[in-house]
């Protein structure tokens, strides 16, 4: 009995790298995906100019990662691997996904700066493309009825990555398929897996989190603007443990 | 058919003076106790020092003004008026109170410095004391069994008091019920109503959010933990209205 | 008997769209204005990709409005409406206008990020193109004399812009000469005060910056750089009613 | 022709220990007492605890000090040197000080922690007490008419104690006069000025800010709440130099 | 071949309950002891208000605990546990025990506020007291020749103590020998370590660090001052790992 | 005896005009080259767009002061002075002399915006060509083998480019031949120094962060990830005078 939209509407991630999306916050898609929601994913770039695994060994995995997950994944070309920039033409063409998909929630890279360039930069064009495509006038943009999100998410493939000054949001992704779902899922990205600890890195976190928030494993996601409740019965619990 | 425990816990809210809850987040309490959730008022002063209106008058009018909100109110005497400092005692003391009303939700004015000093030091003794409710060890708590609060949301009783660097959630106060409820509240502290533009600020400030929130009225408050949910089906939208 | 130059130079505001320089201070120039001083207002594009308004339209009510603010306005290209990029070409196009027009204060939207991508945009390019009017060697400058600034002010289109981190100057715009020029200014946007409740919002906030400086109405700028005072005599008084 | 109120009230200035005035602040309030505004200080232990000087040489030459800056200065006793504790009791001492004195400008050390304890135990102290100067009912001021100050500023003693995130006001201290006054206030103070660099430290200070905001040298002023222009004439011209 | 007298001076650890040192930084106590600096502990209260484990028994366990990592330990009282609040008395107090011990480092828990109220305190405390120490002429502090520390360190008792816009000095705890001797010395605190997830939460957040930091384990620590460096080959590696 | 490989290891440093090294930390690469450093300055315009002094004569100051310091220079075209754009292709380039230098240590201007334009953006270019030079697949990088810098600092050519919220690490250039290489570079740079008072302001800069650290002279770097220590012994002391 889900009072609002974006409890039924789609879910959209972007990655700039065939596996941002798993590593950054692959157990919330899980979770969604396990309570009935469609997730999308739409990754910017083959993974080329990583110090592992080929281009077409990395779509392989990113598709065999996201099926795991309950998602479906396409691929667009922006710029390549460590070549993205901040162009008006790129967050167009999110925004035409996002006006094709229609989600209730998009999920985006985070837009601190010292992390691998390209992560910030798909935060910024993300940020963007959620505001052109509730426009009425663009252009490029005007075959699509314009849509507006419910709300952005900004999820932290790294540490350094979280936002200082934003209050997260943590979600539980303890229940043990989901987080057996989000482990396979990271593992299938095997070139990456092997090169360095990415996956102990990612289940440290969020065993981390969980410890603070009172649960098996939590993911923090950074919103994008003031959540805004019906009422504090939406709030639920917080993290206060220690 | 509500999941979380806090949806039916009980509401507490604290205020340094008579008028400070209903000003700061009178409405969000209206709508909680239209929701059926209860809600209790702590007063840590009578208002002995303001410039307006005696202390009988001030509890009369905080009387009147906690039951058209639906709440129950309760007078308690820390250091009086303008004289409030930080001490363990009080803690302990909003702590037992904490015990004995087990809430889910505990509302405090916010811990920023630059308003009445009263109001910070009331913030963090409230902080101190949700913890200290938890604690099991501690000597003058030991007769009322410990407990953890789901939640703790500071308000601000002026835009000065809301704190940087919280994402905060805002309420949507806008069913005429609740907003006219709210402000016949904020009236019947008739002493202060009549002597500077309370009323028309608290409305000023709750209008400016809901015009940014995309709804009528909406009051803003700041989590004092991240919040922790079961699902993104719980964030619900947010505030991106320009 | 100003004894600051600026007190005489005249005022160059920026605007990303046709009516962003109204709705974000267009109460402060008409009381710059009032005061005599020119006022200039730039616009960079036609608002061709809003939801409302065809381009046409959109120059005439800005036409209008400037002129109820007492205010020249002058329209170039850049790369257009929602397809703002920061090139240095573009901040040179500015600073030739610095240097034509050769203001003692500059108004430019705020560089914060999560608004209109076209506005922090717009900010950054203003933001050097004061520089680069300063300095001695640039090529494409340097038929035109050099030209050092007094001050930049931002202004922010709406809340979310406000930069953290910046103490702002409120400027009384309460008499009602004032207040009604800037109302009809902005109601001179047609196109778009019908669409969403622009006026409203704009009003609501300088009324509540007015409640807490203890005034009418106020409108807050965001200082580029600290402020030089000759003496505290400058410095008037703070808002701090509450 | 000062329109404001600030032009004429007096200034009063608040110090923990004899020199913190002058070594903060000592050239701002040279330039005030010589535009003709009264100037009073009001010190708060007899630096009883330093390592070098005794109490009667610290009082001696604050007074001589103070006379060079065109001030007068009193003694009182909080809780001594280095045992400054933030109580209501201190803060109502400081706020009768203020009803009788009737500033338009209060300076008080910054609040930032990492200094010496008595320094920002004191701001709070004297921000506290101009609030409890202007309410109504505060039993222990009652026999004075309450004082609504114009506006406080923060002086820092030390670099380290400028608040992060508050836009300072540079004060121009560079005439010839303003700039030696100062320099033999701070020589005044003969038993600190020899144990460590102290002159030295505050003239470069000086010198470093005059050298941005394009005059000989300048003090930093951190405003405790906005600044209320009547128009931008008041603004005068901004720091950017570099 | 150490140049500089930290290398040889001491370190002295304060914790407000007999297992926060431990939890917070014995890693880096492990390390220290085993490079042959000696360790001083000083404990504030016997855990008399913690949920779990009596005081005799929480005594033990920190003796234990503290011979583990090769460190003495003193217990002394100032308000209690869960009763402690900031007076200059006990700054003093523990001024006498910097005085007495003269330590090159200092250690303690964070000042950020939202986390048990005994360990802001005490960190402003240790503050505090490492100034007076300093101090010429403090009357308390008189019989012991004044002492300058090298350094003040805050550690982290969990996640949320960690200051925000502090860059913290990771210190690698990852040699077999170091980590064994840290996760027995919490293991030590049975009675603690038993209640909750304790030792886990400290060895997930050093796992975490030491992932980012390029080694095993790492524990942060948060300068109260910018570090002086004689040249650059002082700085050692950075935690760029992703 | 050094155990870190960055004490042998290049320093390498990049300036966007041909004396910003010099004035934003020439002195600490004096100090580096005297202890056996190797440093090589990499200047990415030829100062064609500042006020004084043609390209030709720039260089030839540059190459003056880079010899005074001890270090070799050269000089790359990205877009020109005043003319600098973020874009990938200039990240690669630097990249490129990153893998063909492999220094242990990077300088590079602070990206906080406020400055000369071209600083930032040669700021955030460096930031990333730094990650660039590590990943293993970029097409462009593929002749030279990958590469990990140990840290990469970033330095204030003037005081408003410090950045906000890291806490700097103090380098003592106090030693008299050290600052006289300091000052003779800068002065090296005789077309700007006669401009505008920039050799006075660093100095006075120095000298105020000396007086801070306890020493002569000292220059502030802002590391940009947390410094790696093996133990407490490598963080010497810290700037704690006043």
């Amino acid at each position: 009995m889900p009072s609002r939209s974006s409890a039924l509407q789609p879910l959209l991630a972007f990655g700039a790298h065939p596996d941002d999306i798993e590593f950054g916050c692959g157990g919330v898609v899980a979770k969604e995906t396990r309570a009935g929601r469609a997730a999308y994913f739409v990754i910017c770039s083959r993974g080329e100019a990583s110090s592992h695994g080929k281009p077409m060994q990395r779509v392989a995995e990113a598709k065999k990662s996201a099926g795991l997950l309950g998602a479906t994944v396409d691929f667009i070309k922006l710029d390549g691997d460590a070549h993205l920039e901040v162009r008006v033409a790129h967050a167009i063409k999110l925004a035409i996904i996002i006006r094709r998909t229609r989600p209730g929630i998009v999920l985006a890279p985070s837009v601190v700066e010292n992390q691998h360039p390209d992560h910030p930069r798909l935060g910024q064009l993300v940020r963007d493309a959620c505001r052109l495509a509730r426009y009425g006038g663009v252009r490029e943009l005007r075959k699509l009825p314009s849509h507006a999100i419910d709300q952005l998410f900004y999820y932290a493939v790294t540490p350094e990555a979280e936002p200082p000054g934003v209050t997260p949001v943590l979600i539980d992704v303890s229940p043990p398929d989901v987080l057996k779902a989000w482990t396979i899922a990271m593992q299938a990205h095997a070139s990456q897996a092997a090169a360095r600890n990415y996956v102990e890195l990612q289940l440290t976190r969020a065993r981390l989190r969980g410890l603070c928030a009172g649960c098996g494993h939590a993911i923090a996601l950074f919103p994008g603007d003031p959540l805004v409740f019906e009422s504090l019965a939406q709030a639920g619990r917080s993290a206060r443990r220690f």
